[in-house]
């Protein structure tokens, strides 16, 4: 699925990220350029709270289905929820990432779930960064002009970047991406020289 | 919506009870029938938990979209989730009732929760009753030939049957269903007792 011998291989090929929610669901298109990374498209999907939930989510479950639709993504890179968080905010992450986990089915889209922590280590190297600092790094390294608002779409956009990167690590065996994660030394360490490898300015190509 | 001077009002007009869930989703279309009332179909879809979740959704989605089609109920009546389970339950029905929330809500039909404990009081007059109970009143009320199997095809019954009792009382002010039920007495008493009227026998119509 996944190139490693790098070449042109996915320069035409997208990674959707998506960060569920149903007020806002953050989502980033990235394509890989080489070694870099570039954002074909980003945003959030917005669902007003004075409307009626079902409404809602038939406005997310249509957006998502334009967006997979439009872009065709070879995969799908979602954000794990945490089952720290409280039963209310399961709830309605769960109604929206299981409709853009139910459209990828449907498409025949693989999708995978990378944690907040994994994807703040892998585009700023620290499991613990801030939104601003996710937003800064995903600047650089897709070099925008500008910083990706709101803080969703940025999370999307590091969701996809994350995908990027770890599936070939995936692949290999060198990280797992079916539960918490185990080693987070060798992850951290691999992640950040890939994410400094990956914004270091490349010279003549 | 809801014509309370009955009639034939409601005679092809159809209720469709969901009790959502990933592995297991039950649904049952409950119509009226003069003062009775009658299982149009119910039963359970299924997902096996050895398919990707991507998959299972799809295939529920896909599901859920034909029985909306088929039968093109007026309401549906979804099990509301309480905040006491955990928060990986509620992130599995969050993704199952997501899907026919946002179902309904593209089609135009209006969804209303009812806590279990509501519905086992509208169905059985008792909040706490047990699964067989719950099945055994099911079978009388509407007088079907046979113990509706497995529970959560009853209970999708039960919700469907709560809706009819309900919406006349949302109509008219005397419930609510915006919230937790705050005088469950006066509830308990009208749904016993229309529970009970439902469930004898009538004479020449």
């Amino acid at each position: 699925m996944f190139d490693p011998d790098g070449g042109d291989g996915g320069a035409d090929r997208l990674v959707l990220g998506i960060d569920p929610g149903v007020s806002r669901c953050g989502y980033g298109v990235v394509r890989r350029d080489g070694s870099r990374f570039r954002a074909v498209a980003y945003g959030v999907i917005r669902t007003p709270p004075s409307e009626e939930l079902p409404n809602r989510l038939a406005t997310l479950l249509h957006e998502l289905d334009v967006l997979i639709g439009e872009y065709g993504p070879f995969a799908l890179a979602v954000e794990r929820v945490l089952f720290q968080v409280n039963t209310r905010t399961a709830m309605s992450v769960g109604q929206a990432s299981g409709l853009a986990l139910a459209l990828a089915g449907r498409a025949g889209i693989p999708v995978v779930h990378y944690s907040p922590n994994e994807v703040k280590l892998a585009v700023a190297g620290d499991g613990g960064a801030g939104k601003f600092e996710v937003q800064q790094m995903v600047m650089r390294l897709l070099e925008l002009p500008e910083l990706p608002e709101p803080p969703d779409a940025a999370d999307a956009l590091a969701l996809a970047l994350c995908h990027w990167w770890r599936a070939p690590l995936v692949a290999v065996g060198a990280v797992s991406t079916a539960g918490p994660k185990r080693s987070s030394r060798l992850d951290a360490a691999i992640a950040a020289a890939l994410a400094k490898d990956a914004a270091t300015p490349k010279g003549v190509r």
